[in-house]
């Protein structure tokens, strides 16, 4: 069974341009080297300002796990953090 | 550029199956019928009880006004509202 995640993330004032260079670099990666990730994209929300949402879908536990354990995704979180305006929310999905 | 929906939905104590056969139609028929979609899956969130999330990516507002004016879409309506705890939230994101 698929497994969705939602990730929230807020985003300083004047950081934006930072912030999405780096997530375009990182979702680039995670396409190219996790075949258990079946959909990465990096959104802007209409209505809330500076608010990205990554939706992601991997094809099970194991698949989410290596995402997490991987080289590409730990490099991305010192370059994302001096960008950010507080913690990501992150919401767990099970496909149904 | 390619438009994401994120919708969340609540569910009454004891209608979930009643909800997911209706929701597993709807995402049959968008998939078959809305070639402007590429992406409406249907999760059920782990932590927050009777909450399901659909993700849905289209490829412009175009095809996003087309889902919504659809007889798919119209006639799941009436049948998801007895099953429903409450309005859903709808975020609408553009893609980076």
């Amino acid at each position: 069974m698929s497994i969705g995640v939602i990730a929230t993330l807020k985003v300083q004032d004047g950081k934006a341009a930072e912030f999405e260079a780096v997530f375009k670099g990182l979702a680039a990666e995670v396409r190219a080297n996790e075949p258990g990730n079946k959909l990465y994209q990096v959104f802007k929300a209409r209505k809330e300002a500076n608010t990205y949402v990554v939706m992601e879908i991997y094809e099970d536990q194991s698949a989410l796990e290596t995402h997490g354990k991987s080289d590409h995704f730990k490099a991305a979180g010192p370059k994302l953090g001096p960008t950010m305006a507080g913690r990501p929310d992150i919401l767990y999905l099970d496909n149904i």
